[in-house]
Order: structure tokens, then sequence, then C-alpha cells
């Protein structure tokens, strides 16, 4: 694992810049303060990812700054310390071999729902859409050791949703590609804000089953650029 | 309705560039986020429309990316798919000849009003100015059929609103004009916000409806520069 | 008052550039959306006032763009019609002769307040410092004649505040210098929204009349670069 | 006092470079509206300290613009008024000799829960991160003499936290650096707008303090680049 051919090494040069350029769009979404959140992406065929080294400012960013730890969260490559989040990046990865990018942030809304332990009812289309129900709540889990990356991974696995909001903590979402990750965390803090707002002067209309389903259904395969 | 001859085609120009210009009002107004937005134009004179391709962020929207569809939403002109809602906008304007411009979106606060299924009361004075009266609830309705557009042009019909909630989905506005329309949307957003606000700490106070009337009519006929 | 001697053209020049330049204060502290909102100044021993001309987006307000009118409202030089607050500003500065800014606004929080016709009570000390007690609510008026205006001049009469909510329409601020009304209405939005805030959850603690008087005089008299 | 040496000089510009870029955070992060907040750092091995003069906007704040004062708030060297809140970053700085950097805003939601007088409750893995338990609530003082330094002092003496909130009026945070001071009032604010939101619609589940303890222990030791 600790060796890292030429061939790799073009290989993660360039995931180090998707990483790199992905982590501009936790600011610019107003998802992040100060250095609270992290991108991760899996470097495709190995057992290896990149994320953003830990309490670096988000305009100091650039693709060589980025770090290389394995699945078990040890640095592979990089001259700085990885996130303190990786553990729970790396056991995602490990555990759920569909996923190839993760998000994690504090942002406002999705919060505020995490600390009250709420899931974020399915109220809206655009819910349908992206996460197929509610936004599920994971368990309160203490960094340090794989509890944060075990309540992710048993969370996600009842649920469509590609968010989870871990308990007084914040929010983990994972994408079939980094990207798709990041758009996760950015309509989960959407959905958070709308709903909250919505229910602070009544309750929101809940939408059928049925309409939930077929609204996934065509989001998931026919949106977009086929 | 498939041959351009020259002379439209300098005609798409203009509209293409008008509408690829008024998305980025989307995000300067805090309307969107991501790609979940879309202004269309009709082509005057003729049953065409301009809109957002779908799925693509507001960075990349050029005059050139913007697609060509004729008033049952198939493409007519563009590389891409145009937006999953341009059903609901050539309805729009196949039943409203006097609407020139549509703008969709998912803006915060009018959303959260949509989700509740409650129409926004007239309790300020640029809402009696630009709505002349509540901005009206319509329908749930599914993507994937003209039940979208048919809930939009039969609630407006029966108000001076150019902008409608559609229920548990988010805003849609009309206009003379696409800067019209785009003008309601980001009017919109303001007044639900606003008014959202006033209702968190009290019943706002009503305006009498014969005050309504005279400001409606003196700001869409007196108003700006004639 | 017609006749405009090169003399007053130099002093009006001047007097176009600071409210020119003083309109881009109100999207940057995001006090307006769109083009509802307006900043003017009386121009030195003169009856004139500069005001910004009616629906023209702050983009392009510039020094020519800027309009001149009498203290009755009335174009005295420009080529497009003043703003349709124009009489209110008018009537302020015909009726308050120590008053040399005026500028209006729909700024969210404060027209929360004024939506409900509720005064923003004096719980913190930048209010103290600034407005020197509450801001207090004048009546509904509607456009057209000189009832904005006189609602205005009478409310002020009564209070220190510099900033008056207008029921169900918005702010107008005053001040001894265009510059110094910009910067109450920009004070008005953060206290309006400060104390809201702090309402949602319970009661905001009063300050007692004694240091609501000795900080307003020791702001009024003893602060900034003296 | 009043003597500096080629050799402090030299300092002194670094310290005035620090602070002058420092407050460049306070608009960036919205925690000030106009000139309503300020930066001080404690200058190494001397009785002085450098803090924003009065009164004076951020667009404008140079290091050359940066006053220097003694630890009783006065004016050392510089051409302009130091801020009317020198005394309490001096008295700070006088009675606290591990600290090295103040801030004082009054930003949005932590003003708000000033107001009500209300300690934020710990219920964040960021906040027992970064505050190792509540931000406490300290007393209402007036500007003028030594209280408000007083009052913060006593209050930071009881808590872990290095950001207090002072009852009708704002923020005052401590660091070891400047900088930390800056971080300290940016997570403070958002601590204070996500639990306030996160209650609005319930209560925030407690966090044991053992955890609290745990977690305040490792990011205290361990975060970042060791």
């Amino acid at each position: 694992m600790s060796t890292i051919t030429a061939d790799v090494a073009a290989t993660l040069l360039e995931v180090r810049r998707e990483v790199a350029e992905l982590h501009a769009e936790l600011p610019r979404n107003e998802l992040v303060v100060w250095t609270a959140g992290n991108v991760s992406a899996r470097v495709p065929g190995r057992d290896l990812l990149v994320i953003k080294p830990s309490g670096v400012s988000y305009d100091e960013l650039t693709p060589e700054t980025m770090v290389v730890t394995d699945l078990e969260g040890r640095l592979v490559e990089g001259e700085r310390n990885p996130s303190s989040d990786t553990a729970a990046h790396a056991y995602v990865y490990a555990n759920m071999p569909h996923v190839n990018g993760v998000v994690h942030t504090h942002s406002t809304y999705a919060t505020a729902w995490a600390a009250r332990g709420e899931a974020i009812p399915c109220v809206l289309t655009m819910m349908a859409d992206e996460f197929g129900g509610p936004v599920p709540v994971g368990p309160f889990a203490i960094i340090g050791d794989d509890s944060i990356g075990r309540g992710i991974v048993a969370t996600l696995a009842d649920h469509r949703s590609p968010a989870v909001l871990m308990q007084n903590h914040g929010v983990f979402t994972v994408g079939r590609s980094a990207r798709a990750a990041v758009k996760a965390a950015v309509l989960c803090e959407e959905v958070a804000r709308t709903v909250h707002i919505s229910r602070q002067l009544g309750e929101p209309i809940p939408i059928d089953q049925t309409h939930v389903d077929a609204l996934y259904d065509r989001y998931q395969n026919a949106y977009g650029q086929h």
C-alpha cells in the first residue's frame, strides 16, 4: 500500500485536483465557517482516498496540499496531517463499495435538526427527487475510533438518502462521485432550511409515498444530460 | 416547425442572449442552489421558446447552450436536453398568449409557504404594488405530463398575481417579458420572507382592499420610466 | 427655481456623485432587492434635492442618471422621472431644516416590524447609541399625496430616533448628511433583525432609561474622530 | 512608555499588519455592519496593544491607520482616536497575561442571546471542541470606565470558553493570538445561530459532560498541524 507507482501518481494528481476544486463549493454554498468541513474522494481502483489536511483554511487549499491515506486513515502521501474526520471517511469507503465521494459539514440548518436528533420529513418534491424520503439521523458518536463511520454506514443502509444527520454533530453525505456527494450536501442544507422555515408557522403537507417513489425514480434515472 | 430560416435565427440568437443573461439573476438574488431553477422566453411571433438545458450549472450558461423547443416542449434546436420543467413552461405559453416570460425556482421562503399549501397574505404595500393581492397556491402536481402547467394556468386565471406557489414544490412566475417574470420571482421571495418573519412574532395588519386596489393600479400604470 | 447657474451646477455635480455612490451601500448592506430603495440629499443652500430616478437598477446608477427636484418634488434637472418616493423625501426637507439626507428602504426585518405596526424596543446598547430609544412606527399612508411625508415628520418629531417604520410599508431614515441617513438605515435593519431573533426564544431584558440616556449622549457627542 | 525605539517600531509594524488583516475577517464572516467591531493584539513583550481607530470603515483599514495604546487605553502612537472599546481590550490584557488577542463584535445571533441574558448551552460537538461547555453571559456594563473589562475577565475566569456574551451588548472573545480570538468570534456566532435555530422547533439534546470533556481535551491538544 505504501509504494506509489508513476501510474498511480498520475491518477492521484487528478483526484487531488478534483478534491481541491470541490472544497471551494463548501464556502461558496455557505456550508462551512472557518475550516470546519471536508470533501474526500476514493482513488479509482486503489484502497486509497484523497482528503483535506487538518485545520487549513479554504483559501490555502491546492492540489498539492491535499493528503492521501489508506482506508484505515493512515497517511500515505502528503506533508500535513489528514483531516481529523479521516477515520469516518475511510470507514465509509471500506464498507460502501459503490461510494466514491464523501462530504462532511456542520451546515447550519442541517446541524440544527441534528442537535434535536430529528429526521427531516420529506415534504418537498426536491427532497423526493434527491433523497427519496426523509433525511435520517445517525447516533451520537465521539471522534477517535470508528464509531462515527459505523453510525454513518448503519444509518444509510436503511435509507435511500445519500445524507445522514449525525446527532449533535453535523452532516455526512455520500455519492457515486465526490461531486455527487457535494451536491447532496448542498441540497441537504437547502431542504433542512426550507422545511425548518415551513414548520415555523405550521405543519407542512406530507407527500404520498407513491408520489415520493415516482419522483425519486424519475430523477435518479431520467434527469440531466443522459 | 422544425425548419428555421436565417431571419428566425437572428431573433433566436437575441432571445438566447436575453435568457442566458437573466439566468445570472437567479443565483445573484439567491433564488436557487445548484442547478434548480430556470428562465424561459417566448420567441416573438413564433410558437417557440428558449430555455435552460437540464442539469447544467449557472456558470456554464451561455447563449449557445440555451435550447429551443416548440410549445409542446419538443427540442427544436440545441445540443442538450431541455430543462425537465420545459413542459410546464410550454403549457403556459400555449395557454396564456399575453405571457412572454416564465421563471421557475425553489426559492426558500416561497417554497416554505408552498410546503404548507398556504397563500401569502397581502400585508405589504410592495405586495399590493406588484401582486395586487395575495400570492396564491396551486395544486400538488407531479412532473411528467401537463398537470403542473394546467395547475399554474388555472390558478393564475383567478388572481392578479404573476406568481403562483405550487404545493410542496416551488414557485412559477410569469411576465410580459422574461425580465418581468424574473422581477416577479425576486419580489415573490422577498415578500414571502418578509411576511414570514413578520408573522413569527404576531399577526401582520391587513391592508384594506381599496388601498390594495389603488396601489396596484398606480404601480401597474404610472410607475417607472414611461 | 428652474434656472441653474454655473455655480450651482458645480455643487449639484458633487451632490450627484455623493448620492450615486451612497446608493451602492443599499445592495451592499442587503437593504434592497431589485430597484426598491432610494437615497436623497439636500443641495446645500438651495431648495433642491438630488434623488434616484424611478425603476432603474442599482448597477446603472451614475452621477449623471441622478435627478434634481425642488422641495415639492417637481423635476428641475435630469432626463428621467424621479423616484416615486420623491414627494415623501421633499416633504421631509421642507419641514425638517436640520435634515440633509433621507433614505427609504423595504429592508426585510424592519419591514416585518412595520407590517405588524410594532415599534422596536430599545434592548441593545447599540440601539441606545444610535436611536436613543425605540424605533417608532408611523401611520399607514398611501403614496400619491404628502401623507407619507407628514407621517414621517410627525412621528420623528416625538422621538430621538432617526428612523421610522411606516406601517405595512418600510423604513425612512434621516440624517445631518446623506451618509448619516444611510448609516441609520443600515443600523435600523441590524437592530430590527437582532431584536427579532432575540424575541423568538423569550423576552429581551430592557435597558434602564438612565443607561439609554447616558449611552445616547456619549455616542452622539463623543464617538468617532472628533 | 511613550518613547518607542527602532526595535519596537519593527515589531509594531508587524502587529499593525496582522491586526489590519484580521479586521477583514469580520465583514467576510458577516460578524459586523458598518464600523461596529474591532480586533486588537498585544505587542509581544511590551505593555502595549494595537487596535482599530474609532468610527473608521473596514475598507479604509490599513496597517498605518491602526493605533497603539498602553494597557490603560491611552494613545501612544497613531493619528486617530482609538476605538471607543479600547478600555475593555486594555483591561483584558492587563489582567489576563496568557491572552494576546481580543475581538469585540455585535454579531447578530450571539447578541440576540446576550439581549436575553441567556448562555448558549453546549449541544454541539463543535461547541465542546472550541468552547468546552456553554458560552457564558457577563453583566450589563456601561461604556466609560473599566466595568466592561472587569465583567469580561470575571466571567471568563469561571469558564473554559474564550467567548463571553455581554448582556444587552455583544460578544468579546480572547485567544492566545489575535487570530485565535477571531476564530472564537466566528465560531461563537455560528454556534449561537445553530443552537438558536435548533431550539426554535424543540429542545436540542444535551451532550454528557464526560463527552464534552473528552472532545475539548482532544481538540485543544491534538487538532490541526502539530
